[in-house]
């Protein structure tokens, strides 16, 4: 009886290799992603960080700019440090836009970020460019979005661009490759009142 | 005009300021969480892989096994592995169902690696385990849900455990502290016929 069993699982699991075999086969493009990450849950970054964590693992240059997250002592900064010949990572924002309260400079701020941005993203040498939280960048209008799509569009055929952030732009989401939406089932921060904790938030 | 729209913004963004502080000083809580990536989408590994990342940043010890994943050199095992004091990289698993086409010897590997789990769960020395794929074994009934739900249940307080995959049980969200769905609202995959590339897929 339980030989009966294993027998039918091996016998389903060939039909479904070969199901398998078959789509992976038709499956020949090679091209860099433009890759957006959004909706309200947890994990647009750190999805994107562990996508950089592969990239380093090949041996690929990658570029990180963080437009929100600034002075802090993320780990994720602490760790990409290690691999100075693969990771160009600034995080360049200075907080919050109610932490900063200045419209102006934020809008500086976001321009400065979203120029290294253009500069990576222009440069071929560059396999994999995070431009993390740019979409709250965007929704507070603090760069036109013409010219972000536009840069986007001229990309290099083999970049692959990851954009984060809640609320992404319809265009940018029409104009991506690959668009995952987080959506929260639960939250701690709401519903027990857990803080802020390293190793899951910084 | 200007000048009465950055003021408008500053005063705005003091009240929003003033709300946010109260909403983080409700927070005081410290605790290991139970978190659980599930969906169709992607970023479900990727999202953990980040959460690995920034525990590791932060001088923490962090035990990962995968139940899936096997002999295949990823980017994530090629990074952690440069940091061996932190980092208890074991990826256990000999591929899919329809690789291996033997269902006693997917349960004998699932129960090994779980194994690995446990004690590293049950160690308080790890702030941080991924059980990576748990989901796909206990989908499949290879693992006793009851069990697993009990080592869970019984880890130490501040231990976070992330557990990924799709179709997670219900019983698994039901006691999770931090749950989100990867939802995919494109893929390349099915849609442009991209394969599995360095960097994004492993």
């Amino acid at each position: 009886m339980i030989e009966r069993t294993e027998e039918r699982h091996a016998e389903k699991m060939k039909k479904k290799q070969a199901a398998q075999n078959k789509i992976v086969a038709a499956k020949t493009v090679e091209k860099g992603l433009l890759i957006v990450h959004t909706g309200k849950g947890k994990g647009k970054t750190t999805a994107a960080l562990g996508m950089v964590v592969r990239a380093i693992g090949h041996g690929q240059k990658v570029g990180v700019v963080q437009f929100v997250k600034g002075a802090m002592a993320t780990g994720e900064k602490l760790v990409f440090d290690a691999f100075p010949d693969n990771v160009e990572f600034k995080p360049m924002g200075e907080g919050f836009t109610w932490d900063t309260q200045d419209r102006a400079r934020d809008i500086a701020v976001a321009r400065e970020a979203w120029e290294e941005v253009k500069r990576m993203i222009a440069d071929p040498s560059y396999a994999m460019v995070l431009a993390d939280e740019l979409n709250i960048v965007l929704r507070y209008d603090y760069l036109p979005l013409n010219e972000v799509l536009e840069a986007l569009r001229a990309k290099p055929a083999m970049t692959h661009v990851i954009v984060t952030g809640r609320n992404a732009p319809e265009a940018l989401i029409e104009m991506a490759d690959l668009v995952t939406e987080m959506t929260s089932i639960k939250h701690p921060f709401r519903e027990q009142g857990v803080k802020a904790q390293a190793g899951i938030e910084f």
